[in-house]
């Protein structure tokens, strides 16, 4: 009873101070202006296109900025400011935060860089600013950072114009250009955040004040992190801890080398510190470490898409022989076991496919041309207690293969015409995709045998081979893991 | 001497036995027919839409096929047969085989399978048929092939429909399934294969012998291939070694671990082999070993477009701090070192860039928004001693960026319109690019910032990961090495 009530009393004290970053009434963008070459510039188009709610330009040259009303200090504007975007040189940045801490601001927003990464002078300013931003309470985003969204506020406040869906990620970044890549490959394959943040160099909110606060969002199924660097690892175990057990974690962390670690301090100011001391901690507190930008966003969709399995056996079925060896491959390097078929499915498969198909996991029905058989093995594989995964391989250029081949569904009419026919066996095989996951409540990870941009569609969304396929998989199994180890302690 | 008249024996030998492969005057297709669902209609379409030589429809039923006339038996075509493709059962094969060695044929393409995968009596009536065949001195592809492309000859013996461009790859593939989405993959990014076979269960022909051909035809640059399991590891490691001096043979070897051991059995028949015994293996005769398949293109393409660097020594241009980590991280990973750049550079780059910039390598401006000023650190770090290669980081993305900022370029105009601002800038930085390919002699590699399917164009071809751009001039240090190793063996 006491753990519960101070994790709601955590829950309250967090989302208060965060909802007025994400949640505003109001926004202020101070070094907001006309001039195309300066970030203002975009930054206030980036915010008068999105958010609903008031918006002002602060400006010391006091000149209207896209028709709004411009004000020389926030201090003039007559209306309550939450949030305040500062978008001027470093050196200009004290006096304006003195002025909103006066102006009762609860929040900003530092695109400004030229702070601790430039050396001790900036780290000396840097402290300053965030002195007399706690002396009024404001909570502080970045410096040299990109901005932030809030699909719940409609709130875009980037510093440059970025496609952004609404979904069910979090995002929070230390890399503003890994932040922009993951953002354009997301909108590019229909991924949405319900909310992203650029948090730059960490000054006063750390990277798990975000996840926290994302961990009590509720439209947030799954948060994704870049990490450069921490400044108090013991504070973000203790916090990242009590979020992982509620939704998945999943954290590209860089500067696992030297040279990568030398960058790390001109870039942000932090210090990577030991690759494998957050190796050993994010396992502890059950965060998923991935290895590249694309796993983070592979490995955010599969956590959406798909239920967690119930272990590391897997199912194979393949459109081809060698991307079969390929995936199993990929499984047994990942930890995944490639489960022999028992004896009595063999035989049952026997009935259903040419003799030359393989005879066992992976399941290759070597060029068999009926469809309507192929589309039956999922069912027959998924069935088995055997069985806690598919990786159900072929998609895309399968449906080619099969329209070229004339191939048959029992008891089903097939278009003639090639884009028809694509476009009616997708739809055909994602029901079928649906109903095995209802059915059997495990994972189908499905994929393409060439690399593409898959979109996530009803829920389901194909990898563009089986290497990613499969370490989307082995993370699901991890996080299982962890989550079986930690209720298993309760006990 | 004695080397150079047995090497020009062997040379002269290989081309004599595989000419009438991939340059026929002749092919004749047995299994032929109009019925669209079986392989015989597409193989035969395959090749009656490309090559220009004489084509000949077999069928036992004697129906003309797409307008062809058809022979009941191959001994009843009244020219000369060079290359057979069989597209018939394979308890017919042999009967058959037996009338190709009384025609006097040169060469058969298998596509059929059902022999030694299928275990003791597939492998018993499969050694029959190349018994037959050798005593007519008739030379093998396959079985269980997909066939094969030959630039050469305009000669498209596939059997089904897939897009194939010229180009100075070369390609041979013991899986079809990944043999085909190697080439839908090289298609789309516009690169191309001079010649391109399917291999199969390799009961005749061996890898080692496509390899030795390919490595003895001046059109192809790069040879690559896609290797299950191998039935001569010694002839193998023979005849590759004298190629791999010659040009770069980049190898994917499936078959690492138990699971897909099992999973080749079933495949092509073949025994996968430890995969230690390969990996050594591999090194000691140069060829480059991969470990994915798109990573098989990326380096095809890499050798294809860069010069050999002269050693491991990085410098990384970014445009932006994340990725900077990111790319620093895969070098050290992979074995390259990211030089510490003299004092004097370092100077020399704060006169151009805002005070903000990394003040090392990785070289990131920070945001700074004169392209003018960045695409003249190239030709500063290239010119070091100290810099072996460049990774270029931020095409594409880049460009968007470099339009919506309103960048400039010292004397020159920009566009106004985006479409055609993005064409400017790329032709321009690809002229940059070219310039500073022929100036310095170092390898340039470029990437995006996101996943996207590049082009190659002029020579110029963009990753779309720094790990991605990374690997390739890892594979390019480790080839260049193995090099100075021969060349130093010699003196």
């Amino acid at each position: 009873m006491e753990a519960i009530s101070r994790e709601v009393k955590e829950e309250s004290s967090i989302i208060k101070e965060l909802d007025p970053l994400f949640n505003p009434t109001s926004v202020a963008v101070i070094g907001a202006t006309d001039n195309r070459e300066k970030w203002g510039y975009w930054t206030f188009c980036s915010i008068v296109e999105s958010f609903k709610g008031r918006k002002y330009a602060v400006n010391i040259s006091g000149k209207d900025v896209l028709g709004y009303k411009s004000y020389r200090r926030i201090t003039e504007i007559p209306g309550k400011v939450d949030l305040a975007v500062f978008v001027i040189p470093a050196q200009n940045v004290l006096p304006v935060m003195e002025d909103c801490v006066e102006k009762g601001v609860k929040a900003a927003i530092l695109i400004t860089a030229g702070f601790q990464e430039t050396g001790e002078e900036g780290r000396k300013l840097q402290n300053e600013v965030v002195k007399i931003a706690r002396k009024g309470g404001i909570r502080i985003v970045g410096p040299n950072c990109m901005g932030l969204w809030s699909a719940s506020s409609n709130l875009k406040a980037f510093m440059l114009p970025l496609p952004v869906l609404d979904g069910p990620l979090g995002f929070v970044t230390q890399g503003g250009n890994v932040g922009v890549s993951i953002l354009r490959m997301a909108y590019d394959r229909n991924i949405g955040f319900h909310k992203y943040v650029s948090c730059g160099a960490t000054a006063d909110l750390q990277i798990e004040d975000y996840i926290e606060y994302f961990g009590y969002d509720p439209k947030i199924k799954v948060v994704l992190a870049y990490i450069e660097g921490l400044n108090d690892g013991r504070r973000f175990m203790e916090k990242v801890r009590k979020i992982a057990k509620r939704k998945p974690i999943i954290v590209l962390k860089s500067g696992r080398t030297e040279a990568a670690a030398k960058a790390i301090k001109s870039h942000v100011g932090a210090l990577a510190g030991s690759d494998k001391v957050y190796d050993s901690a994010f396992k502890e507190v059950g965060v998923i470490r991935v290895d590249t930008v694309e796993e983070l966003l592979d490995v955010g969709v599969g956590f959406l898409t798909q239920p967690l399995p119930r272990g590391r056996n897997v199912a194979i079925l393949t459109g081809g022989g060698s991307y079969g060896v390929i995936c199993a491959d990929a499984c047994e390097i990942n930890g995944l076991n490639v489960v022999k078929l028992p004896d009595w499915v063999v035989e049952e498969l026997n009935k259903i496919l040419p003799p030359r198909w393989s005879h066992g996991n992976p399941v290759d029905p070597a060029g068999d041309r009926n469809l309507h058989y192929y589309l039956q093995i999922p069912d027959i594989l998924l069935r088995l207690g055997e069985v806690d995964s598919l990786i159900f391989m072929g998609f895309g250029g399968f449906y080619r293969f099969a329209f070229f081949m004339n191939v048959k569904i029992d008891g089903v009419e097939l278009p003639e015409n090639y884009e028809e026919f694509s476009r009616f066996i997708e739809e055909y095989s994602i029901n079928l995709l649906l109903q095995w996951k209802r059915k059997y409540g495990k994972p189908v990870v499905t994929t393409t045998f060439h690399e593409s941009e898959s979109k996530l569609k009803n829920g389901v969304y194909h990898y563009s081979s089986p290497e990613r396929a499969v370490k989307v998989l082995a993370k699901l199994v991890e996080y299982k893991e962890f989550l079986e180890k930690e209720s298993s302690k309760k006990l």
